[in-house]
């Protein structure tokens, strides 16, 4: 058997919008650039999610001022043979990687102003942590005492959409739009702007930056965006087809992450190179009765052990005392606050901790979601992943921690100098990825 | 060292509202009915939620016509040794099993105009399925084809709240009550009808049914009805105390359940005895920064591999169409549907699996919360909890499956003589526990 | 469903030899006690290995003085409806329990000259610890700071040989039995003293207690006294059959049990009940080619990450610095003694440590088999069943760990006064069980 | 961070001999060929420990006529900064990978005239599996419808023995060289044909090749080929120091292998690249009571559960019937047999199955080790490693396997053409390695 082909190649000193063998939009009109074998086994390469916009440095700058029309560069589309509409894709995820030459990837919050975050109301300003990789762990300078294997996976893979499906899209997200009454973008219509459509003539490239859907949504016709981490090492999807040869992409390469993914910009991003068998399953959809894409995990994942996680619960009361009705999402925020103070008694600053249950592979469930009013939701931390014991059966000794790296003009959080960032108002948040 | 001491015992021939060891209100005045050394382990029974309305039988006319004010008593208030405002109460869950002589347990969809629940939009007849235990297993005549080990806990455990939180409970919870616009019963105020204080005088008995916080929500403050299935055998739970001697009650006893636990009655509920271990950590409180209950699972959950489950994904966009903001919910409900879906291929029918769903220790998790406008969410099926083979890799024989048990007028979940149930509206449910 | 069928009682205030549903032999002519469907799940009590002989206090005397021709009381035989030669008995262990009024169990060191063990050249005397049992979980006061779920199980089980098996028994062990070299008793033969052919009348008990098999050792075409730690709930033993009915018995649970049993009577030992599902596979042994009992284990064993133990290698070099050739048993005794020594940095004793490396769920593997001349087999340790960390990472701290309960006149392992105990001889052991 | 350092580089097209940075000796006086700092972490080059002997091709000639003079090379020996006498080297496998253009490795049964193996008796032909790799699974075309994760690790790993403790091994194996009475080779002295002292000089070069210590057995004062399955990455080991430097060596990388290795040339043998990292603990061996090797395994093992494995059980009667007394090696012998057995069921062939067991994650475990005169071994054998059903309670079909690779004249194990391979006497087995 020879060395295993690699079907697409990245070149992370060149602009990602440069390179034809990426794009940033789901449209069944961006041109092929490989084909697959049905039962091949391919290598393909992948920028990071930001497209190399984010420096190992110990500044959140780059964050804080990311251009968030220039993200999501998936690899592909890549044709299968023999895939037509009605069949299912099934992806065996056989190995994920960073490269040899750049072991290192980033977690990052975002301004509240530019992208924010699940807790962005709490915890505005932009911070960042890198992560460097030796084998199968990391460890970071801004998050000390802490390393843990990496539940690797790629955080966006799908195929392309049919011209009926991406409609269905534009249509139903644009009603949302319509009707929104938030002070917050609650969807992302079609965008010209920095829109690349891979190696496109002019004529189609425009159709795509004008129609095509913006890769930062999951969706439920095709997968994309699910950002599942378990998604990892030794998985197999199954993935609708839409489109005659299937038109697969996969990109936005994650080297670890935690279950809900909180800070956005929250896995640890990072470039490298994925390894997938392809396989047609003739008439899937109707056999498998599938509308969206399932999944079967890896053996490989990293085990803890039941015993080895501490859980914190949250329930739809928000920090203002409020009661919602049934809000998971309130709940899970709630959970997600309760960790962190927890890991206060050890001398993380809030945002480290923000950091870490973003991208360390904490578990988040949904524990009780019919007792009205209140939702319950769990997140399991794993205790392992500390040098020294957090178990609260052991009185907590604060330590030194350090600090992540933060946006010039913000320390620990909290902005100097008084008004300087005073522009920092809760209300203009955005939320893209 | 004696046989461990039994401070509750139940009587499963008797109404639950006559026994003065039970109650079902949250209430600092109920009286303690007994006194636990730090330290000591005791055993507690336990009647099951619906304090024995429901009947190992063929027909879910008991769960149809179930008196929701006469539910959730539970065991207890127990006193603590030393335990004081401010200081944690260490639970740990030695062991939780049926009666010997009261081998089974059911799992209900409550009538959507009585109770309703996560999927009663779709599914809004009531049904039933019975499960007999052996051991560690369980087995139901009504969902052929699946056996599968206890994931033993108790649905409510927690102590009682003092004045101040019980007032901030009714506040709050009244303030939703009154903002509601839904055509829903969005939370259940103080309720005088069959209100239980225990063994309190007239007098307290009257406070409590006037004041006394209903059971069905769990809530931040002490835990209560969280409903956690991996609350199990060998946890450890952080309590809470907010009452001199903590007054600490537990019911609610499950077999089995999943995460979400949705069709509300959705567990396997059962009568049992509890064996708990207390432990006081005085100021706990401030020590761990706890806001709402931590627990650590237990090292004997039935573990099945990372591969033994076939995954489902949901997104935010509902059955009509509809794509929502964000709504973890919505999701997740969609990601239920994805699941009952699926096992129609082998002709369980979407009750069946709907009740299957509810109490199988499925794993629910939280993928993806950040990428606007689609909340992602997962559901891991167990494969090895069926004796043939569910994955998608083989093609899917269709089996007779019987049914589950049906209210009268109802069969396979549909309502059978044309109008004999057309008040099965959509719009009247109500949502108890 | 009714409640679970009891097919055997059995009463702990009276001598098991006086109990005609024990026996402590192998014989196709014991009479069956009881007949058990096809299909049929039942409960069968049991009492202890020793019959107890073994009380709960703190002086090892009792392990002293044990007697070796009354142990191994077995309940049954069972006949199971059906079943024939050729046959395969399916056993699942649905459950396993102490009784609720007998909480605790023992682990014994016998005295070299009394049984012995496989380490009884370096730990001569008589040792014991008592356990109690609380839920899942036990504690020992002779071994302190330490707490673990037990992995239950029975150590017998199996059917009845028939004739035929029964002499090539006799025959091969007799054959080892002649020509012995070793200062050691290397088998078993049959033994008259204290035979007990449950209720047999009195001629088959003469011919019983002449051929009847020793349940000290396992065998392979049937089983018995494998002491196979995994074989806990939930599991399925398929097991060869030999006589019509299959003539099934079990005896000698364990709350615990390490791999190897290192110190013969080394599980926790226990009296109680258990529960089992029994299924006829006709022409089993042909079908599965079944030469010796397979079986898979349940799902609810305790689960510790697998990064959670220390594991300590041993070679065949003994103790004198002695090179044996490829010889597991050396290796597995040094490996054993690695553990031991290094437990000492804690302050336990080391009869303590060979006791708890008996009875907690240590995994003893079976590392390197071919490289001449050194076998390699490891021991794990759970790090979470002390309460305290004894992870290599982590400066020692000597604790005082108390004793483990010795027979009169040895303290700490060390014989007192002199020349009292002088008989210790190093030659003279037996191993029986 | 820069990328990781390589502190050695293999040339997989030059004979192993003639590359200065691998040696074949365990000896104190081979140079060292690089320095690693306390802290440090870096990556090593392996060739596969027949040094390139084996083709990827469907022919056993090469591993009939494989050179065991020429096996074993490892790459080091490298100094540690500070390391000691008396310290302990923590060794971190941060992970451990083929080389990209060499995605594939072998399994071998050795011919019994020429290394032999443990079932030697049983099947004396030379055979052979070649393993493709793709990411983190493996498959065979000469083993069809298995697929497995690999739970790669080094076969090798110790540090350098003082000029002691050498001595003590040349003493104590020529020892039992000495009394052999067996006719089988029971260790290797030490042996001048193709030694290979590194980048010695002439003097040195002879001294080493006279005196230095065989590499096939592992030693309990320093590990060496231990070939333990889970040592795997992310592994934490703990190495006694005996010179100063430490002069670390490593090789002998396996893509996967069964406990017991059993075929001895038994995991997929690769050649690859290991990355490290080392800490140096002051005083280790005595702080911690070390005389061997410790490790803790890490957390990305393959993961099963509990019930996905068949476990087959041996005892020490042999194959012929006769009874050994509490022979473990004996044991686990018959308990390869069973399984070897079971599996024909499917259609696989003997000499298929006997190169499995050795390379897939069996778990072998010693059961009972104290009843006399049976010792008890259990081989759990995963049942997700095959595309299909190998649980007892499906009817097994059997299909075309195939053939696994023989030596020539040798079809399915069997000698073809009478006589030609009639040197196949069961009395001249070497065993090497």
């Amino acid at each position: 058997m020879p060395a295993i082909r690699t079907v697409c190649k990245v070149d992370l000193e060149k602009p990602a919008s440069e390179q034809p063998y990426l794009h940033n939009r789901w449209h069944p009109n961006i041109p092929s650039v490989g084909a697959i074998k049905d039962g091949e086994t391919v290598k393909i390469e992948c920028v990071d999610w930001t497209g190399g916009q984010i420096g190992n440095n110990d500044s959140a700058d780059d964050v804080r001022n990311v251009d968030l029309t220039k993200i999501h560069y998936l690899s592909g589309p890549f044709d299968v043979e023999g895939a037509m509409p009605g069949d299912v894709l099934l992806v065996e995820i056989m190995d994920v990687q960073p490269f040899q030459d750049h072991p290192w990837g980033f977690t990052g919050i975002f301004d509240r102003r530019n992208g924010g975050g699940f807790l962005d109301e709490i915890y505005p300003s932009a911070a960042k942590a890198i992560w460097d990789f030796e084998g199968v762990y990391c460890t970071s300078r801004h998050i000390p005492h802490v390393k843990f294997a990496g539940l690797i996976h790629p955080g966006i893979l799908g195929c392309a959409p049919s011209p009926e499906v991406l409609a269905t899209w534009n249509k139903r997200e644009g009603e949302l739009i319509q009707a929104n009454k938030l002070d917050r973008i609650v969807a992302l219509p079609p965008l010209t702007t920095n829109a690349h459509a891979g190696s496109a003539d002019e004529a189609t490239k425009a159709k795509v930056a004008e129609e095509g859907a913006r890769t930062v949504p999951g969706r439920p016709e095709h997968g994309g965006n699910c950002d599942i981490k378990n998604l990892s090492r030794g998985s197999k999807v199954y993935l609708p087809i839409h489109v005659p040869g299937a038109k697969f992409s996969v990109g936005d390469l994650h080297f670890s992450q935690g279950d809900g993914e909180i800070s956005f910009c929250g896995a640890i991003e990072m470039a490298g190179v994925i390894t997938i068998n392809f396989k047609v399953i003739k008439n899937g959809m109707t056999d498998l009765g599938l509308k969206s894409p399932i999944y079967i995990p890896g053996p490989v994942e990293p085990q803890f052990g039941p015993g080895r996680h501490i859980y914190f619960e949250g329930f739809s009361v928000d920090s203002h005392g409020k009661q919602h009705y049934m809000d998971v999402t309130t709940a899970y925020r709630q959970t997600s606050l309760r960790c962190i103070e927890y890991l206060r008694r050890f001398g993380y600053s809030d945002y480290q901790s923000y950091l870490l249950l973003s991208c360390a592979p904490v578990q988040g469930h949904i524990a009780g979601i019919v007792d009205i009013p209140n939702a319950c939701t769990t997140m399991g931390l794993p205790i392992d992943i500390f040098d020294f014991d957090i178990s609260p059966s052991t009185p907590a000794k604060k330590q030194d921690m350090g600090s992540c790296a933060f946006e010039t003009g913000v320390a620990d959080g909290k902005v100097e100098n008084g008004g300087e960032n005073s522009e920092h108002s809760f209300g203009g948040g955005l939320t893209y990825k």
